[in-house]
């Protein structure tokens, strides 16, 4: 199997920390999006539509977008996917609103700072993610300030899809302070067998 | 079970729409979000610590927060969910798409103009969810240009969520003229057997 991916791109390195963990083989593809390499007609055509990495592409050809997506499809059948059909529902509900509440605000401030620079209305739009990542932070501390993962009693695709971004929030100027119980849930992921960084390719 | 929902919200409909296809009978409780019932201590500690609707308490007491991982859970086993690994892949990734490239434009934009009226700095952000929203509309027209649903050859919880927000698009002063195959799929829906309207309640 082959991940189209970028290796500064969170989203790509949850793929490519579960694909580690699972000791699963892989081609990595880089695609520069800063060059619009996932934006060319050949790209949007044979690989993702969407104009996004990370993207898989199956060995019988296939694709497969969107790194939450992604995750189910490789954790399924996997001890990272928790077998009770309540668990796996509130294992959903998180990697959701990882998208949703998480990445829009948490992503998009590290990439602002950190790769691509502010862009024009930042005066704007800089207080709004920074309230929106606070909101996400706060919800995900009220959860690991008493339980060692996010849903029931072990990892999950949940806790790799969040750690994504949560571990490099302060790269966003995102202060972590405030929260103590997602730094033992960061220091607590490090320890996980298969543990990769984000500058980590196969 | 209990649907802790507002009548206007499309991730709420979402929901009632699949439970009434289902034949599934549920208690409806309504929480007015224009005047802050999710954000009460109350609904905080006992329903959604994320205040938001729709929320799913189940029979045992346990609550279920955010609209595609309760479409998941409810219709686990059934046929709104495909059997083959990448059919369902293909789904959750339709799933992610929905709330991270269409709801944040689409259901942003019909709130604005038809619900809680334009916020602040509108001049700056209303633009850049029509662009968010032309975007998501033209990938999913891509796909339903040239087929009856979004997933293999069957109605699946991905036309169920999509669908919730883009048949009341143009709410959102968002035109559907453009997009002949979301107009098409869209009557498709509406055929489907157990299918109500927005401002249905059991």
């Amino acid at each position: 199997m082959i991940l189209n991916d970028y290796l500064m791109s969170g989203n790509g390195y949850k793929v490519r920390l579960l694909l580690s963990m699972l000791g699963q083989p892989f081609e990595y593809v880089e695609r520069d999006i800063m060059k619009g390499e996932t934006h060319t007609p050949e790209y949007l055509e044979k690989v993702n539509p969407n104009g996004k990495i990370p993207a898989l592409v199956l060995d019988d050809g296939r694709t497969l977008a969107e790194s939450n997506a992604i995750l189910i499809y490789l954790a399924e059948g996997t001890n990272f996917i928790p077998e009770d059909a309540y668990d796996r529902a509130d294992m959903m509900s998180w990697l959701f609103f990882e998208q949703y509440d998480h990445e829009p605000n948490v992503a998009v401030l590290i990439s602002w700072y950190a790769i691509k620079g502010l862009p024009e209305h930042a005066d704007i739009l800089e207080p709004m993610k920074q309230a929106g990542a606070k909101r996400a932070l706060d919800l995900m501390e009220k959860r690991l300030s008493g339980h060692n993962w996010l849903v029931g009693d072990a990892l999950t695709i949940a806790d790799i899809s969040l750690y994504a971004y949560t571990h490099r929030a302060e790269l966003g100027k995102i202060s972590l302070a405030p929260y103590p119980g997602i730094r033992a849930w960061l220091d607590r992921m490090t320890a996980v067998p298969g543990y990769v960084p984000i500058t980590w390719t196969p």
